[in-house]
């Protein structure tokens, strides 16, 4: 098999994984709530790469943590990146009817659900990292609690969609730094803490912990160049977004600022930047060099 | 001093010492997210009567653990409850205009700022739980997290919000069954897991956690049903939001089952049976026997 193929193969892997994992942790409601379960788990199964998860559990293979384990704290992530798909959508926010080819939560369901199944979300992926399931010792517990709390509050996820808000009503257009910033809060501590949990299930050392820290610096702002890149010439059937939204909202971009060539060969530079970093871990760390390979040759 | 004016004194002190914990947690942001800490703070500092936090600092001090271990965790539940409140008023959810007399947060800021304001507390609320300054130990810490974390969640506030939107919207007025039920999820839960946050800091046993739980059991009803006569009869100037919009919704209330002089008898009873299940505790715990008084003689 070629590395790509393996790579394919190892990702397909987890997707499954991730699926019967998020589907043990969703709850289910008798009452009225039971809407709200249902709006939960159409949010959050069957959909995505599960790129998060693969981090975690990729990198938490690094320290010999059971599976188990890094699957746990690899779907509390993606639970919180389900949330922030949701309320991003919502009307007040990017206003946009389809996510993954689907319609968004608040069009299947409705705005006041679609607030309320990511509210519910945030508060259940901090209820599976704090049970004693993820990890048998409590200080590892909440030390992932503490750095997924920190990665996704106000300066980091929230704060980043408060910065890509302020950036869409800008006269300016964000200049490359301002864009860097808003992209490293929005989606970057996201894909850092995504490692950073393989490596505290672990009791990584410092030393190791920088390491990783270095190599999704690199992986999350190549994602997304990718990602504009994407908006920009993708093919909407399989990106299940709509193309060029972005550009139609005048909204700077890694492109506006680049070019669509300099951006490629920008999100090249960054994977390999991503892939070395890790050459400490050997072939161990064949896959999480691969995702960043994949990462900006990704199609969708 | 009689036993009224000694509580107002401790409530007082409490609400001082969590005005102070909360500017001490609140994030300070530098760029675009400044105006998200903003709004974070203007529904958090300078308002209510810090119930929970009161519950909790109270209920720890039974067990001797220090008054900053357990403002750092009332602090927090008390994040997750102006989260809420500020997500409850949204457009899409009760629409309200006013909350603690002033504008609400989606009126003073805007829509999508309030989400996030809500999104970000809620994480904020889970980080000071998992910091090493609410408890030495990691596991009362992660213990702390999955306590609120469950009661915040589908099965906890976030699900009784979801079970008030469907009373709103049924063509039947919900029966008393159905009312109670949405309390103990949207309000009561928080009502307990303050007192049980107390109880895990002090590693409490299985029997002091149950007592507890009965004591905010009627106490969180009791509450509810005060709530609802002080919406039917208030004074829109003390309680700092409108009156009579539950009557004039045409929705279900203790009152509109009971009728007010029975509604304010069973809230008496609810007060006294908190009271007796904190007999145990003895003097100990008269703060938070004169607590249950206070909630249902309270005009605002």
């Amino acid at each position: 098999m070629t590395e790509e193929a393996r790579l394919k193969v190892a990702m397909a892997e987890i997707v499954g994984s991730v699926e019967s994992t998020l589907k043990g942790l969703l709850p289910i409601g008798e009452g009225p709530e039971a809407r709200l379960c249902e709006a939960m788990a159409y949010s959050t199964l069957d959909g995505g790469k599960r790129l998060r998860p693969f981090l975690a559990v990729q990198t938490a293979r690094l320290f010999d943590v059971p599976d188990p384990q890094s699957l746990r704290a690899g779907a509390a992530i993606e639970l919180m990146h389900c949330y922030s798909l949701v309320h991003d959508d919502l009307p007040t926010m990017d206003n946009d009817d389809l996510r993954r080819g689907k319609p968004t939560n608040h069009i299947k369901f409705d705005e006041a659900t679609a607030i309320l199944t990511g509210d519910a979300l945030q508060a259940l992926a901090f209820e599976v990292l704090a049970d004693p399931a993820t990890h048998p010792d409590g200080t590892v517990r909440a030390t992932l609690v503490a750095a997924l709390a920190s990665a996704a509050g106000a300066r980091g996820m929230v704060g980043g969609q408060m910065y890509d808000l302020a950036a869409e009503a800008a006269t300016e257009p964000f200049d490359l730094e301002q864009i860097t910033q808003l992209q490293r809060m929005k989606t970057g501590r996201l894909f850092d803490i995504s490692c950073q949990a393989g490596a505290i299930l672990g009791q990584a050392s410092p030393a190791e912990r920088q390491v990783l820290a270095d190599y999704t610096k690199a992986l999350g702002l190549a994602f997304q160049i990718a990602d504009d890149i994407l908006d920009e010439i993708g093919d909407a059937k399989q990106t299940g977004k709509p193309v060029g939204k972005d550009a139609a909202a005048g909204k700077a971009t890694f492109i506006s600022h680049l070019g669509l060539e300099t951006a490629r060969e920008r999100a090249k530079i960054l994977s390999l930047q991503a892939s070395e970093a890790l050459e400490c871990f050997g072939i161990r760390a064949e896959f999480l060099k691969a995702a960043a390979q994949f990462i900006v040759n990704r199609r969708s």
